[in-house]
């Protein structure tokens, strides 16, 4: 997906909210803004928004010498959501259709997101998600039946992971599929937001259930360009590949391959662009 | 009040927002986003968010050759009130306090505010407002009995209009003091979003109940340093000002004189500063 000419303003907020973990100077994050600022005209709209994250990050990583602050918040995340798995094990196990279950856990793990925002009440988020009242939200697109179709045809599935915490929800989706078939977990590079790295599947026990391997890129979305040329290989090999959350979504949404996108909807582009509604579950196949 | 880091973002957003009505053109949208993002760095938080808004105007004015586009919403606006007007009057006459009634109904018609978003539901604000269970929204600082010993004390009121359309409710309020005193009714001098002008007062019948004046001003609110001798005058010899809106808020809110500041609170750094909560109605003096 393109950026959005509604995609600046949100940039400057998020900027502002990386710069809030780095400091309450507020004479700093002016200087943050008018960095971004001058990135702006450079910025074609034709390139996804995580190539202009990937910029924004380049812009902290040097005023900052690449200091991981959402590390905090990542092992956070992931502490809550371990403490969580038995729950989601239950709660899948309880079900009728123990994969729709597994699934719509998995998009409800995509709230654990702190792009836009540093604060976010996991806990009551993750209590709507247990809730008698679950799934929250409306569904968007949910094509479960072709989703259930081709993952049963698949001899090899790629994983792209989004966020720390979320993974373990990721984790409950693998274990329902992963007998007979190759499953391949795919994080993040380098920190971006709040996106998993190699360290936070190991702590969540991802490699218990898939290979996990990092995609080589470091912005927060797969942009294939920055990809890792081990990681392409997969890619194009993969009998399927669900990619979880919006970063993924935006930096793959027109690639060329046997995608499923599972992603709760946060912003009104995406939504457009998905033909979903804001709040909505998407599980979507493009290509 | 000075220009907040997170009113950055928002400066984009409302710069997109008065693009979109000059036209649907993206790769203009973004021209747009670019000229503000050149004007970032230049602008210090010292200033105040209308001396910014009013540095947006200018680029527009030099791509669009000073058109008012919002001219439609204003004339829509103004219309939409007037046919409101005697429906004010009966809530005002059937309260059991008139005078606070009709402070209610000035600071709700504050709602009609297109500075963030070109899409506005009166009918349904308005209706909300004339409904059993007004005023909607909490009520902030809230100095009435200050304000109501002030105003009977004073000879001289000016009054600073904010939106088109809001100034029906700004005369309602007018007609329940301007007994026993001169009332003077300020409105921008040029097209700036949906802010009154002189042409909106005349339609609304405000010159029937004060005399209109235009303050000289070219911006949001009313920023002093670009005011009119004139206006400075009546400004410093008045014995209460009345202000309406954010706009004249962040203007004006450290001034010295006499001023009440009446105004529905929309966005979060106004909350922060005025010590109330989004979508209270303030009515508070400062100086």
């Amino acid at each position: 997906m393109r950026t959005f000419v509604e995609c600046i303003p949100c940039f400057f907020k998020q900027a502002l909210e990386q710069g809030r973990l780095f400091t309450g100077n507020e004479l700093i994050h002016k200087e943050i803004m008018d960095e971004v600022a001058a990135l702006v005209p450079k910025f074609s709209l034709g390139l996804t928004p995580p190539e202009m994250a990937r910029e924004m990050h380049r812009l902290f990583d040097r005023r900052f010498g690449g200091q991981d602050l959402y590390k905090r918040i990542k092992d956070q995340s992931n502490r809550r959501a371990m403490e969580l798995y038995p729950k989601l094990k239950e709660k899948v196990a309880r079900s009728k259709d123990r994969l729709l279950m597994a699934v719509e856990l998995a998009i409800a793990g995509n709230v654990i997101d702190y792009a836009v925002k540093n604060t976010l009440n996991i806990e009551a988020e993750i209590e709507k998600l247990l809730g008698e009242d679950f799934p929250a939200g409306r569904k968007g697109a949910f094509e479960y039946e072709e989703f259930k179709r081709d993952l049963n045809a698949a001899k090899t599935v790629l994983y792209l992971a989004d966020n720390a915490g979320e993974i373990v929800f990721d984790r409950v989706l693998i274990e329902e599929f992963r007998q007979d078939r190759k499953v391949i977990f795919a994080v993040r590079n380098k920190p971006s937001i709040n996106d998993a790295l190699m360290e936070d599947a190991l702590f969540c026990g991802i490699d218990k259930v898939a290979q996990v391997i990092s995609s080589g890129v470091d912005a927060p979305g797969t942009v294939l360009k920055y990809c890792s040329e081990e990681f392409l290989k997969i890619f194009k090999q993969a009998d399927l590949i669900i990619s979880k959350g919006q970063g993924n979504y935006e930096a793959l949404s027109e690639a060329d391959g046997r995608i499923y996108f599972l992603l709760k909807v946060k912003c009104p582009v995406i939504a457009r662009h998905s033909g979903a509604t804001l709040g909505d579950i998407v599980l979507k196949r493009i290509g």
